[in-house]
């Protein structure tokens, strides 16, 4: 009787953006949660598909703004579903990656909540996928590489990325929240020995109708604007065939390949 | 008027298999289709989606069997949207991890037929999230590396895999196709300096009711069982906490533990 009477945790994948990037799974959750935790940054489109009596919570945690912690969070989960509610903690993109899923995991097996994890489109796959480019290529790409240039992931240490194992011209890089100084990440992946030309594409906001492209080369890395976030930075000869959606005049990769031009070629 | 009569190619991700883990995109690009080419072992309750009247093909190419090649099935797409009609590329997972898009999309871009991504989850994804890990996790995993072990992505040449760029105890290890030589991959793995200890899971058929799993360590990776296709490889800290579905008894994962105990610590 207890145990028909505990609600589930359902860790949730909200995908990219594009509610039409939901699986059918999340979709369906989303629809029936009696709550609904939200990272920051998920689109309205994507929180109106829930039901009218659902509570519908943020929880982000923006850089530097003060919100609920972790433990918080957790704590609040936990006792949502003892009350016998089932719980939507929705992430962006796939909560596998970069989602800190692990500390949320942690918690609900210590309570002995049930859950489940529902997989999501991560933004990588997206933005690969509005650039019409595959990731991997059996000419130019054997790997891919899923980093994050944030160190909010490990806010502890501060540890410095080691990116000479990642600098690798048979490999497609894909860099989850970038951050803004694109001059040191330029300087540290060519110092790590990847060629000035190898193709480098920021994606702000995939798969949504503001969607904006940056396409240039590493060697240009320190030009890149500033781009809304959630933003993605993808790096390696897989791209050059990206096409942009949001530049139709294709400024920037005409801009880019007259820059390749001149470079003496590498590797 | 000759533009408005061509139909498109959507060249869509059928996910790890579990109609469920659709896309909602691609769940309505499946229904609405008039031709509908998929590659091997999509399973049957994913095809049941389309339309009455959609032609659907299976153009997988089996190792050893003779089959459609690629030249021919770029025709046939071609093909059939210069008829008007809307074709469904259906590929397993992601078609930009492992699919073999890039040859597809070279195709369709030279022809000027006009076609569209729709990405799906990827099997890497799929698996962690049935296994309950996290791919990145900042105590133990800061970066995904996906990589296959099959060298049908590179048929020509038939280059050797480095793995002493993949073999880094602060990664997710994803491999594809990872074959059936496990005792070579240990060894590879090993001198390349990864742990013995260091976990390693096999999910076979991941998000299908035949959905198998293996648990054990690198060090014990050379006595995994043969199982069905497609299975994926996962290696790393992150997946010290999987749970397995397919073995309630946890009987691999006990022994994996108790072996991993009697091995020196390392790194």
């Amino acid at each position: 009787m207890t145990r028909t009477s505990t609600g589930k945790v359902f860790l949730v994948g909200a995908g990219p953006g594009d509610p039409d990037l939901l699986t059918v799974k999340a979709h369906r959750l989303l629809r029936q949660a009696d709550v609904i935790l939200h990272d920051d940054l998920v689109p309205h489109a994507i929180l109106a598909l829930a039901g009218p009596h659902a509570e519908i919570v943020n929880v982000g945690k923006r850089c530097g703004a003060k919100g609920i912690t972790q433990d918080e969070l957790n704590a609040r989960m936990i006792a949502a579903a003892r009350r016998g509610l089932d719980v939507v903690r929705l992430k962006n993109g796939d909560p596998a990656i970069f989602g800190r899923l692990a500390e949320e995991l942690d918690a609900l097996e210590a309570a002995g909540v049930p859950f489940e994890i529902a997989p999501g489109i991560t933004a990588g796959i997206a933005a690969a996928a509005s650039l019409h480019v595959s990731l991997t290529d059996r000419r130019t790409a054997s790997r891919v590489i899923i980093v994050t240039g944030h160190h909010a992931q490990d806010s502890h240490s501060r540890k410095k990325i080691d990116w000479s194992a990642l600098a690798r011209e048979d490999a497609t890089l894909v860099v989850y929240m970038p951050g803004q100084d694109f001059a040191a990440l330029r300087d540290e992946l060519l110092a790590a020995g990847l060629p000035p030309d190898i193709p480098a594409v920021i994606v702000s906001r995939a798969s949504t109708p503001a969607q904006r492209e940056w396409l240039s080369t590493l060697a240009q890395l320190d030009a890149a604007p500033r781009m809304e976030s959630p933003s993605i930075l993808l790096i390696g000869r897989s791209l050059a065939r990206a096409s942009l959606k949001s530049s139709p005049e294709h400024s920037a990769l005409e801009s880019a390949i007259a820059f390749a031009a001149e470079l003496p070629l590498r590797g």
